[in-house]
């Protein structure tokens, strides 16, 4: 009998069709085929992942070897009382959010938890989400987990992937759309909405009574010369309708840490998020009290990451642009870019260049751009790269890519 | 027209239905009311909370101290490789689960993402899952995120909570069941299955093709004179059928480190959980590193914790059942058991023990069980009673209770 049941698929337990159907990760898909060239001597250039080399502030590590605790205890479920003062004060100081008070916000696992949070206290079971296309390819997976359907609003490479005017929001809302998504500046195009932009989108919430959730998580890279930025929580007019996601893993370089918040006036979304942030009782502590001392960096340390990724993204640019058939924008914010290649499938380019091609035995990853699109059609020759390496790494990268495509287009 | 807008509530954006029909945990709601205790003085015994204060051991402590890193990185969204193998070898060596292997496991932040995971991977909306109840409140609310129908089984408090017979499965099993999770040994109650109850739950299974979710976060905790156990991993003919849900909090006394993990021979859901790992990026990294260190700790590490709880149950039992109209059993497991007492509703009275009471300066913080009950209407006069305190407090907290009974009941 063993042997029958063990052997006759048919008769097993079967997975749900939400998972079935859940994206594997275009930035993570692809590890196995870099973890076999990386076994076979190969360095892997990482343009994939919106890792970054910058180290993270000595505050962080200082704070954790002075923990003197015996029991690693849960904090509560909305984060310790004393970061939550000093991330509403970082808001308040850094970037004149003098409305953002600690009682707005909650302390979740990464920005993607508070943005998972967010979505199931707003959204039920088959209502929509706007969200400028391509985007950041987990919005669909946290949009699936809770039944959510992501309505996308294409967006143009030719014009930077700038915000469509409001008449192509105006198509796409019905009576199940609920919210509004941006990322601002944004992740996978690099696009760093204007003020005029994000008036434009004040008005659609307004008119329409929908939540506005910006996924601030790139705020500190912002490279126009006046480092502008406008934030959803400058508007007193749609303090109700917003709600701000932040992480600190890009602004300090601490991905590891998995500290995020939930921030929005609107209290009755907050009791809510607090609700399921109950559920999974607390967010790590020793991550917390790390990230408290981290508050304390010295604000040149934010000065001089911008000018890094300055020249990173200037060396970019210039380096793809100078590969025939390559194209990309000048981003004005974060650290990534979608870049056209002249290949038809980016998928099968992508685990090629590492499955089975090396330049000097070097090779670069990157993201596949399909996997940022709701259609799988979409994006067919374009990548997100991530512009996470010094310049000089990235140039060698730049020129693996060129030499790659060469070889590729040849065969 | 700012005004108007603001002030005018339903044209505001709306919450989800899940969202406002989400219970709020019966652990935490007091948790204001407990705040307000301690700022008047008043000493709060915490027997609402699994929050041990058994020193976690001094391998975290130690590994986070000698980090050696200058960047916080990701993880892998599975956790680190060493994590894995750490997990798997403790499994084989301590629990003699030679079966299970490091590629079989996947590591989450915390037995809450696990449980979590594991529900979307398996169960689509309106799905059902079939859970004993009393049953732990958040399986409710992770259930829930996912439009996911529990189905519970009622157990009784007069036989100390033990397995229904099959025919009280198959009552409720129909085509939308999916899976039976059982929490062994068992929060709120208590209790531990036995070797012939698991083998009913196998018959079950096999039978009707059900998942088996067992969450084993508290299989140190067990207090037969022989520790015996029966892992649902020790049956091959339901090793496609098999889930376990684990997590670090209650073995090491570091619940704040939230690491856990989800181990299945069955490839198809490992692939599925991990598609929703992606998403979230991965585990905290600092606190994955302490607890590589931590599988190092000392065998009699596990001896004299579960001696010292055998000592607080022996002493809250016994306390519990000395005062007058109150009844418990003597859990064979877990560090939670359930109390009837001589109240009709303590929903009100565990509120009114932290707003309007105090003997000596104390009281007492007890978590109302009609929160582990999927209908309000159950267990209005029982509360689940957390034995995390050393016998001295517990005695006191105990005194505190029934000093509360009087009053309260003479009012």
């Amino acid at each position: 009998m063993y042997g029958v049941l063990y052997f006759c698929r048919d008769i097993m337990p079967t997975i749900s069709q939400k998972g079935r159907l859940m994206p594997s990760s275009p930035i993570r898909k692809l590890a196995p085929y870099a973890e076999r060239a990386k076994k076979n001597g190969i360095h892997v250039y990482h343009l994939n992942i919106g890792q970054p080399d910058i180290e993270t502030p000595h505050q962080f590590w200082d704070a954790i070897k002075n923990i003197d605790r015996k029991v690693l205890e849960y904090s509560p479920s909305d984060g310790f009382e004393e970061i939550k003062k000093r991330y509403a004060r970082f808001f308040q100081t850094r970037y004149g959010l003098t409305n953002l008070l600690p009682e707005d916000l909650l302390v979740t696992t990464g920005g993607s938890e508070a943005l998972m949070f967010t979505l199931f206290s707003i959204l039920d079971s088959d209502d929509e989400i706007i969200i400028p296309e391509p985007l950041y390819a987990n919005y669909i997976g946290f949009s699936k987990s809770g039944n959510i359907n992501v309505r996308p609003i294409p967006t143009q490479f030719e014009n930077g992937f700038a915000l469509p005017s409001i008449d192509e929001f105006e198509k796409v809302i019905n009576e199940k759309t609920k919210a509004i998504l941006i990322c601002n500046p944004n992740n996978p195009t690099g696009y760093a909405y204007s003020d005029s932009e994000l008036h434009r989108l004040k008005e659609i919430v307004l008119k329409h009574n929908l939540f506005l959730i910006s996924d601030e998580v790139y705020r500190d890279f912002i490279y126009a010369d006046n480092n502008e930025y406008t934030s959803i929580f400058s508007f007193p007019e749609i303090e109700q309708n917003a709600i701000i996601v932040d992480s600190l893993s890009k602004r300090f370089s601490a991905c590891g840490a998995r500290i995020g918040m939930v921030a929005t006036k609107n209290k009755e979304v907050l009791q809510t998020v607090l609700k399921f942030a109950q559920q999974r009782l607390s967010p790590p502590t020793v991550e917390q009290l790390g990230a408290i001392a981290m508050f304390d960096v010295e604000e040149n340390y934010f000065t001089k990451v911008n000018i890094e990724y300055r020249k990173r993204r200037d060396t970019l640019v210039e380096g793809m642009n100078a590969i025939e058939g390559v194209k990309c924008h000048v981003p004005g914010g974060a650290f990534y870019c979608i870049v056209q290649l002249p290949v038809k499938d980016t998928d099968a380019f992508c685990q090629w260049m590492l499955s089975d091609f090396n330049y000097e035995n070097e090779t670069v990853m990157m993201a596949p751009a399909s996997g940022f699109y709701t259609s799988e059609e979409k994006g067919k020759n374009e990548v997100r790269v991530a512009y996470v390496l010094n310049c000089n790494d990235l140039k060698k990268a730049i020129k693996c890519l060129e030499e790659g495509l060469k070889v590729y287009n040849s065969l």
